[in-house]
């Protein structure tokens, strides 16, 4: 068992649990430390058991015996296989995760159980532990990084006039694999011109014009951790209006980042760059967050919002984005990555252009 | 209010609902005829709903109005403006999507909604409705498909000796872009040598190597609707083993299309293809169904396993996909996709070289 299995198993004693089922993916990655898909976890005191198919269970079997969690390869239903592993365990109160199963799902599973034991929701367990992250963590979402900003200096190359919002599109999801990233943590989002002001556009056979300017949302994978980094490119003339909201966002970011340090509040942090923008008379067209959390998926913990609650702690990670978007126009939006440490913060992302 | 959803307004009458809270995106898609994201969508009698932030508003609008489904942009708790408008329209029987909510998110909204109205899971409604494919659809996957069969000539290209796995699967990335896919339906798999055991292998660093096989699993998506499909490359000299497993394949794959016609048993499918892979010795190696259905989800009814109940119907597209993987060595799984017909089945992917 590895020392997040044991943090996990800490958490479990205090909820008064005899065990956790994990069923999100990004958890159970996070305690298996290897991508895990389709595959659930029941962790214990008494050690963690895996439940998977033949898709997966060869190429998983040493990754989980280098963590100390037992395999089981289940052939039919995998609740059968789990309630059985409870009650030759003698479990009694079985936690779940209130959001990996669904409604359904949790009336299956309650239905196999029978009265063999309890179900108990929990909310957050594994994601509290997420939200800070180790320097193994760290290390690899800066490699993420690295392979994101050549693909933005690339992206500086590919856009040009006449060329599809999907070629260009298509030329980053391949070099990013060329550079170290196992895929796109989401779509490539290329919005050019008035395609711009849709905060996620799905880039189309549009063709990018002279005298536009290009927004480029994207992000990488890289051993399970994710990168989501947003830059806008200016072709040939661009309006004066567009070269000073540019500005805007540009402050508003900056001065949301001078804010960063533990203990601040993150409704705070998200309050700093909507107040600028609401001063320079933009209010109305900065409607999402300001940030969110990420890691093991591109949004998570902590969500910087006006209406978050908590404060900020050392070894967070997420995104400061603000954005102003006029319909019909354009719009622009500066994304970068900030990692929180003890004194104030980094902006990982900070050497990429603006 | 367009065909679709008139015709889940009759089912809703049936069981006994004023309304349908749509929370699955792939439903929503279904019924709006565009691809949803992050929004929710109440289907009544009355007309449809469609509940959406900033980051949708603009984009979604004139695709809502073309469909005649009322939008409603939320800037909070996207659960208090559905609560609002189910008390605003008098419903009382509010039925919801068992697969659709998370444990916790049933439990929020039936807090946000306390004593206004019933909540009453349903499942499967929609995705009934979406198992027989229309001829627009069918138009669609037909298009996804042509795209991913020039992808599979263009990797017979690319599969060359000293070429990692992720470079392959990197310039598929690239060319399903640049033929029309807005994507790729899932991450496109390129397993060389013994990697093709695994089923489910992740493209990796490994260098392809002359004299064995590489296993191409790919599907796109194209105006939302997906394609899956599997070929086997040989390079160079490959072992009479590995050339006996592919004929065995490719004979339990056409003992099954043979079959293949309304009112034959979905069991009865996959039974023809496991039996025959049983006789030739290598029951114990394909563990996997051998096919599911396929729209505007790869993954989506009907599966076809041996649990299966129910009967093949016309318009249902499915694939057909057994497989045969000896750990260690190599595994060799062909897959296509078929239409069932009123006579029969066509075999969509039939005219791709395997």
């Amino acid at each position: 068992m590895n020392s997040r299995q044991k943090r996990l198993c800490s958490k479990l004693v205090k909820e008064k649990l005899d065990c956790l089922l994990v069923t999100l993916p990004e958890n159970i990655s996070y305690l298996v430390k290897f991508s895990s898909h389709d595959s659930y976890l029941l962790v214990s005191k008494r050690g963690s058991i895996y439940f998977t198919d033949s898709r997966y269970s060869e190429e998983v079997r040493p990754r989980l015996l280098k963590e100390g969690v037992t395999m089981v390869k289940t052939s039919g239903a995998i609740f059968d296989s789990i309630v059985v592993a409870c009650a030759g365990l003698g479990f009694d109160a079985i936690g779940f995760e209130g959001q990996g199963l669904t409604f359904s799902g949790h009336k299956r599973l309650e239905a196999v159980l029978k009265n063999k034991g309890k179900l108990i929701a929990t909310d957050g367990l594994i994601e509290g532990l997420r939200e800070a992250k180790g320097p193994d963590e760290i290390r690899k979402m800066k490699r993420a990084i690295q392979i994101t900003a050549r693909a933005l200096k690339f992206a500086g190359k590919a856009i040009k006039p006449g060329r599809k919002e999907i070629e260009v599109a298509a030329d980053l999801e391949r070099f990013i694999r060329y550079h170290g990233a196992s895929s796109s943590a989401f779509e490539i989002i290329i919005a050019s011109g008035p395609n711009s002001a849709y905060p996620h556009h799905a880039p189309g056979s549009r063709k990018i014009k002279n005298n536009e300017l290009v927004l480029v949302d994207i992000g990488v994978e890289y051993q399970g951790y994710k990168s989501d980094l947003t830059r806008v490119y200016f072709l040939g003339k661009i309006s004066f209006l567009a070269q000073q909201l540019k500005k805007t966002v540009l402050k508003a970011q900056s001065l949301a980042i001078q804010k960063i340090r533990p203990g601040i509040k993150l409704s705070e942090i998200d309050r700093v760059s909507r107040d600028y923008i609401a001063g320079a008379g933009y209010g109305d067209y900065f409607g999402h967050s300001l940030g969110h959390g990420i890691g093991l998926k591109t949004h998570e913990g902590p969500r910087i919002w006006s209406k978050a609650e908590g404060v900020l702690r050392a070894g967070m990670v997420f995104t400061v984005e603000p954005g102003i978007y006029l319909a019909g126009k354009f719009g622009i939006r500066i994304e970068d990555m900030v990692l929180v440490t003890k004194e104030g913060c980094v902006v990982l992302s900070g050497s990429i252009h603006k």
